[in-house]
């Protein structure tokens, strides 16, 4: 057996990022930025007014006496003159200052009457300016290659003039799910069967992490309708096969891979749920096999699949963002084998986030999957531990 | 001025979700349910063995005398007959028990030569039996409406046999932004001007919250065009504009609408960054005026547009959700005004998260927003506090 760690660097060791795409900024969020962002602009473009008010030379507000208005500079109308001794001119949030002047003087603090403008107050030099540049420089890198786009980040680079970003494209992902008993929701099921719910679950999980899934039809337990398939899935970056990867007579998934010279790598990983993981190269097209159990798929799906189509998408290896948190209730000790407990997380009474362990771990249940929020990671060996003291946990949120 | 959590309240209070669509499972990640999800199948559908072995009468394995091979039922081809006294059929994970056998011998317990299965354990009645019904009855509610719809709750409703769930519309969201100084990234600027970072920031934002975003053309700074563009916004759910919501003679957003009728509410909101808040109906088109300034905008769009898309989605109507972190260093008194402080939240050396307040406040740093993670919630008339002790924050991760 080999360790959950050992097994994501193999996976992530052996996939490169797919190729390149311009998107509008408008679909740009959420995807993984291919070429760093260099700011065409400067922000704020020349000295603004960060209030509306009155720009005046900060000199002449010591006396109190009153300005002459010489004019008005909403934002986007640069006042074209210049600011002489006793002058001031109107302007507004965002306003450039005009020549001559050095300070704002915040409408609260001016009485205005026809032309003349009193200040109530003395005001020093550079007061309420944004200075030219003070946020972006033109030339500046303001996102590096290789981040996941957030809203703020859609809202950096519009501020810095792009309409177009380079991104990764949506790495596709197919998915074969395997077996005799199972058909998709809605479908007639045999006799004994059981609504598919992996197809679907990780159609999701892909489009949650920013793949672009495809669904294929459901192979029978045959190794030449396995076979079949992986073909089929040619052109697709990755295929994800659920179900077949055990020992069993009828678990033909490594069968009709390796009719297709399959380069198999077949792995028992120290991990509960979810021992067996298929992972291998049929050509070009990488191959992750998850356990058929929904339960035990969803958790390799979390612990491989993600880091799988993270570096696909471009993004930097890395493992999975534990936290540490409190523990609500007891815990055993634990084996040889890494434990991924259920749980839910929560703010306890003291405002702190607390964790605690389902009861039933059973990896048949996925209604107390679809109830958890939290993974509790155990690591091989960890003694018994009581209530109140921290683990690592995974937030699964929506994902 | 209104507090905060006030002006969400009427917000809240105001809005009303859209109308319900039917999308195809591999559609409904991240809607909202506008229905229960009544399961139609029960699972398993029968007792089913979770282990590869065979099933076997338990009373037969005491002795550890062997066991006759009488047949196999690979899942989903249950075996036709009944076992015996003394007999023993092959089954996989997932098979169903036949009639007679009480328990699964697992492989690994089992020497097997020819026909006949030697028991190396006693086993006991039910062992390695998922129960028929034991993690859904049919008839069971297993999602109840208004859940936003995960991953794991996708696969719950696959497996509950739905193609079909019945979810609220994503919400329209229209996006107005004016200004005569502003123009959308990558178009010629004015003058003095500046690339719009708003109207494509907030369009991703709708978008993070499983809104429709639309992006009206830029409105200039003329009463008459910001009435035309709000006509056009009809058949909008929301209509969401930036700018123009201030005092000064410029702002002229309040001036357009007012044109067309508006029934208005006009705030002064106790936060900052932030405070002139527009809320009202054109009509039957509820309208949010967010302030100008882009950082400004975002953090008012997590406090109250977030609110409102949620509210229009379906999901019941919840304050932000404010975690308790530990404070990395000290932060001074602050006054009347609730204050959203960006910082970073990160894992400190002994591993629990703590958070640092930026540097730098001006709300004219959209750079400084992108690369925050988290805002820090200050309640009015806070009073200073020292690195160490506990604050509330907002997680903003990627939306």
């Amino acid at each position: 057996m080999i360790s959950v760690e050992e097994a994501r660097a193999r996976i992530v060791a052996d996939l490169k990022p797919v190729a390149v795409e311009m998107v509008g900024l408008a679909q740009a969020y959420h995807r993984v930025l291919a070429r760093p962002v260099i700011s065409r602009l400067t922000v704020p473009p020349s000295d603004v007014s960060a209030m509306d008010g009155y720009a005046v030379r900060a000199v002449d507000t010591d006396s109190g006496k009153p300005l002459r208005l010489i004019g008005e500079a909403p934002a986007g109308h640069p006042f074209a003159g210049e600011v002489g001794p006793g002058e001031a001119v109107r302007i507004f949030t965002g306003s450039t200052i005009p020549n001559g002047a050095d300070t704002v003087l915040i409408q609260e603090n001016a009485s205005v009457a026809a032309d003349l403008v009193e200040p109530a107050a003395s005001v020093r030099a550079g007061l309420h300016i944004r200075w030219k540049g003070q946020d972006i420089q033109a030339g500046d890198q303001v996102l590096p290659a290789g981040a996941r786009l957030s809203v703020r980040d859609i809202g950096l680079a519009a501020a810095a003039g792009h309409p177009w970003l380079a991104v990764y494209r949506r790495p596709r992902i197919a998915i074969l799910c395997t077996g005799d008993e199972i058909a998709l929701p809605g479908e007639p099921l045999p006799a004994g069967g059981i609504a598919n719910s992996n197809a679907l679950m990780l159609s999701a999980f892909v489009t949650a992490h920013g793949g672009e899934p495809l669904v294929m039809p459901i192979a029978r337990d045959a190794a030449d309708e396995v076979a079949q398939a992986a073909l089929a899935a040619k052109g697709a970056d990755l295929l994800l096969t659920t179900g077949g990867a055990s020992v069993g007579a009828y678990d033909l998934v490594r069968q009709g891979l390796s009719q297709q010279c399959f380069a198999l790598d077949f792995w028992k990983i120290a991990m509960r749920p979810g021992k067996p993981l298929i992972f291998g190269r049929l050509g070009d097209l990488p191959v992750l096999g998850l356990p058929g159990n929904p339960v035990s798929a969803y958790v390799c799906a979390v612990l491989f699949l993600r880091s799988a189509i993270e570096v696909l998408s471009g993004l930097p290896p890395e493992s999975p963002g534990f936290e540490t948190v409190r523990l609500a209730a007891p815990m055993r000790a634990n084996d040889v084998r890494e434990d991924y407990v259920r749980a839910i997380i929560a703010q306890s009474a003291d405002g702190e986030m607390q964790v605690t362990p389902l009861q039933v771990q059973d990896s048949g249940m996925l209604r107390a999957l679809a109830g958890s929020n939290a993974l509790i990671r155990r690591v091989p060996f960890s003694p018994a531990i009581e209530a109140g003291r921290y683990v690592e946990i995974l937030r699964l949120d929506h994902s």
